[in-house]
């Protein structure tokens, strides 16, 4: 089998466009949300999505740089919890606010209501979703806009401004994908029948339906000819790896989640999940047509068609159909693509170079394995479980019941095989805690390595909370730490990213500095991923982090800690 | 429309054979489950259902009366809470243990372990289920058998034992149903598509699908000839009423809700949801042959074929089909067959008779109504909502946030016109908190109205937590509370139970002495009907409730309340 890990069945792209939110003045930006359950036709078939404010995706949360935003999110789901991850924000002495459940807080109990507060210290292209259990993929994501400070300006010129938020979408709930990915052994979801996609919606021939329903309707992209524009795109995909291409249209590529690049052209842009980028583009077409912009899958098979917006040139009406076919991306397989574009990717000029060396390296072997007869993800062969007590509570505490005691390996066997499947397949779980000195290096080298099955390796995009890191380099086969990987590692101009992909049977080497002090998830941004146990925690500095409120952590074995009397 | 609040189809009628667990003479019984969903094929279709150690049903608890039982339990669900409610099961003395969410605890998070411990004081056919959203339509249930202590003995005689736990079982998932129920304007989910049933298994010329299928094969009650047995039926459902008829058999009905009735005897028998009955049966008729056992819907129009399933003649193989057809039970809509049956269930001669007077009168208007678009159900015109902080924990700390000073009205006006839709359907929300002082004795009148509809009353179950109460008597049309009322009350041989039904359009006067502090849900027991607010709540005495362990209440401001050092 190809593709043993696609649990749910792509079924739909989509690209949400946000809605743009005025920016003001003020500093202190409110809002008051209340999550439910919902019925919502994504796909123009309805389902449940989890949604905010009765709106799928979310409201897009505009602000400028220094802003602190407040979010009173109230739980109106009937019998589950919640949180809000704002994905990419650095959460710099508030890592009580990042919203991973069981890490930085307690999940908010139906009815209960838990304000986020936190500084957005940077300017850039981001977005929030739900991180507890797979709650991101029921739908529960938005656009987070952050601009530069009042007087202060972005270092490219453009007329307007474009937002596309990418996702994917699966006909089974959540909860369905959540018992056949534990399923003994691992269940494949069927692919769902339906007839009706935004892809479908626009494309000549085909089903019409997107027209009567306003929730499936194609993203439209409203430009004025000869204007260049930022368009920004984030991905939030379950499990989807995305590829992106304009008709007929060059994009410049000048930002990266949240850090500028050095500025370079591309007839495509790869993003994968967790990844955001800002591209300009010029207008400068025949300006009597509308173009198609493509959004395909990369690194999986497609079981679906690529999702499709306008580009729509005014005065044209939206709806007049582009003369040129939708743009064709690259070959789903073509990693050689992939790994072009991604190489280029370099800090502009300005951007804070690492330090010189490290103090640690960790590095981490990513495999797929068995546990009780189960499918999971480890790393270093532990595969991570998340407790019922939050880590950030535990340890703030120290408490000693609720987290092991040891501490995972540091590296793996430098014999290991990365092309064949696991010589030992069998996995333990466990909690992941890399505990991080205050103000120190480290390195991280993400080993990928093959599947279970013979001949399969996937893309995993490595996401980091709380900090962003430089990504020094890439190589192909295992890692040795040798002179020669040495020499691979880009110092001079490395990109700061917060998400950070490894490619099949490579590996990819990265730098930060403990130097927020919080605990914070690392992890493969696929949800499946995640939740078959593939990432780590780093706990830094915990005893550097300010006072956490107890709202964050009135749980498990923290709350019963403060109730007896416990101080955080 | 006739059926308005039909939320979800019936799609087959559960009646699941229990594991009988041998009895010990053990005091303390132990259980170790742990909670998840998984997926199960009820009726051959397969859906995720919420299975206890991955069983369903849950495990029989089988006891003795005077035990304790200890049931730690681990919440392996992904996102969701849970509870168990021990349904009839008085928890003198516990009222924590009473497993309602929001009502006697938090619910147990995900990750996290909670023991529940309390006695079976009394002999009883009782059951187990969840009490959170609608988790119990979710398949979270199961028996719970308690016998006469060591060396007493059963009021009545009989060679073995049969049991048989009734439910429905819907093919769209709880978290749909729920939005669904919630939507404006309410929302009728489809009738599922599939032709494999219990019914359809052993019905000669349909499809035969369940042979290959264990997980929905027919239930098969094994019984000798010439013998008597103890029939025990309790029903579960989320929101059918039934009928359960034994093709050529008469059955002698002794037990109701646990407790001891004047025998009788009946053609069949009439069980709604919350109910739980033993009835005698003697395997007196032609051995060479098995008998349908008919499980069939009463209150709707039924949309789904009865349930069948075999009384097996030993040594005659379950799989031979019965000679007779299956018997027939009461049209749906019979309600003067109903009546007579339930007319006729006195108590049991030594039975303790109510105290001649009450000290007090709470008469409950049941309607439905709306409230900003939703469709509701209300008490005196005010539907429940369940707060984030338990009422045990709110009311036991008197905290003031939680709860809304003002109580419920203790009666409604007098010129209803229970026969007509309300002419105000506007209701609003409200925590429907009665404070019941210790060791009264209070009267509850359940006046059922017409619904939303024109000419249409529906039967509700009510269940009472924390008590038996003496069912003192029926009547039609409004309670007038006149000596015409009164004389219509039985305080001779009335029946004590836990759940007694209001008939359309009629009343219900129930008797309980408020001798058990505690705080105790008081609702209609079809889900969707709960779900949507029909409820109430007594606060008995709760000044003598003992010390609440900290755990069944660590959450929203009683966890607050405890962390600034509060004390239970």
């Amino acid at each position: 089998m190809r593709l043993p890990l696609l649990a749910a069945v792509c079924c739909a792209l989509l690209a949400s466009a946000a809605r743009p939110h005025c920016a003001a003045a003020a500093k202190a930006r409110h809002f008051k949300w209340e999550i439910s359950n919902m019925f919502w036709s994504p796909d123009c078939e309805e389902k449940v999505v989890i949604g905010i404010n009765g709106q799928f995706p979310g409201p897009t949360i505009r602000a400028r740089a220094g802003d602190t935003i407040h979010v009173e999110l109230k739980n109106a789901l009937h019998t589950e919890g919640v949180v809000i991850h704002w994905h990419g924000i650095r959460q710099i002495g508030t890592p009580w606010m990042d919203g991973t459940a069981a890490i930085s807080q307690c999940a908010i109990n139906p009815e209960e209501t838990f304000t986020y507060r936190f500084v957005v210290d940077k300017p850039g292209t981001y977005f929030y979703h739900g991180h507890y259990g797979m709650q991101r993929a029921a739908g529960l994501y938005g656009s987070l806009i952050v601009d530069v400070a009042e007087g202060e300006e972005e270092p490219f010129k453009y007329d307007g401004e474009l937002n596309l938020l990418l996702s994917d979408w699966y006909h089974e709930s959540i909860h369905t994908q959540m018992v056949a990915l534990s399923s003994k052994p691992l269940r494949w979801i069927g692919e769902p029948q339906f007839n009706c996609s935004m892809a479908a919606a626009h494309t000549p021939g085909a089903t019409q339906c997107a027209a009567v329903n306003r929730q499936c309707a194609p993203v439209v992209l409203p430009v004025q000819p000869n204007k260049t524009y930022r368009l920004r795109v984030a991905s939030t995909t379950s499990l989807a790896s995305l590829n992106l291409a304009i008709g007929n249209h060059k994009m410049t590529v000048v930002e990266a989640d949240g850090n500028y690049v050095d500025p370079f052209a591309a007839d495509d842009i790869d993003i994968y999940s967790g990844d955001s980028y800002s591209v300009l583009l010029t207008t400068d077409q025949d300006p009597s047509s509308n173009y198609w912009v493509s959004v395909g899958v990369r690194g999986r098979l497609p079981k679906t068609a690529p999702a499709l917006a306008v580009l729509n040139y005014r005065p044209n009406r939206a709806s007049k159909l582009p003369a040129l076919a939708p743009p064709v991306t690259p070959a789903w397989d073509d990693y050689e693509h992939s790994k072009a574009f991604t190489f280029r990717i370099r800090a502009r000029a300005g951007t804070p170079p690492p330090p010189a060396t490290a103090d640690r390296r960790i590095e981490l072997l990513n495999t797929q394995n068995r546990m009780d007869g189960r499918t999971k993800w480890s790393i270093n062969n532990v595969s991570m479980v998340l407790p019922a007590t939050p880590y950030l509570g535990s340890l703030k505490l120290g408490l000693k019941s609720t987290l092991a005691a040891a501490r995972p390996a540091e590296t793996f066997s430098r014999g290991y095989d990365v092309r064949q499947p696991p010589a030992n397949p069998n996995t333990t779980a466990g909690d992941n805690v890399y505990v991080l000195a205050y103000n120190t290096t480290v390195d991280v080298v993400l080993q990928n390595a093959n599947a279970l099955a013979h001949n399969v390796s996937e893309v995993h995009p490595w996401h980091l909370h709380g900090h962003d890191f430089w990504v020094l380099g890439y190589g192909e086969g295992p890692y040795r730490g040798d002179a020669a990987d040495e020499a691979r590692l880009n110092l001079r101009d490395p990109p700061l990213r917060n998400t950070a992909v490894i490619f099949p049977y490579g590996w990819t080497a990265l730098r930060f500095v403990a130097d927020n002090p919080g605990v914070w998830a690392f992890h493969c941004h696929i949800e499946p991923h995640l939740h078959m146990g593939m990432g780590v925690v780093f706990a830094e500095a915990v005893d550097r982090v300010g006072k956490v409120p107890k709202e964050a952590v009135s749980c498990g074995a923290t709350a019963s800690a403060l109730m007896n009397g416990d101080h955080l």
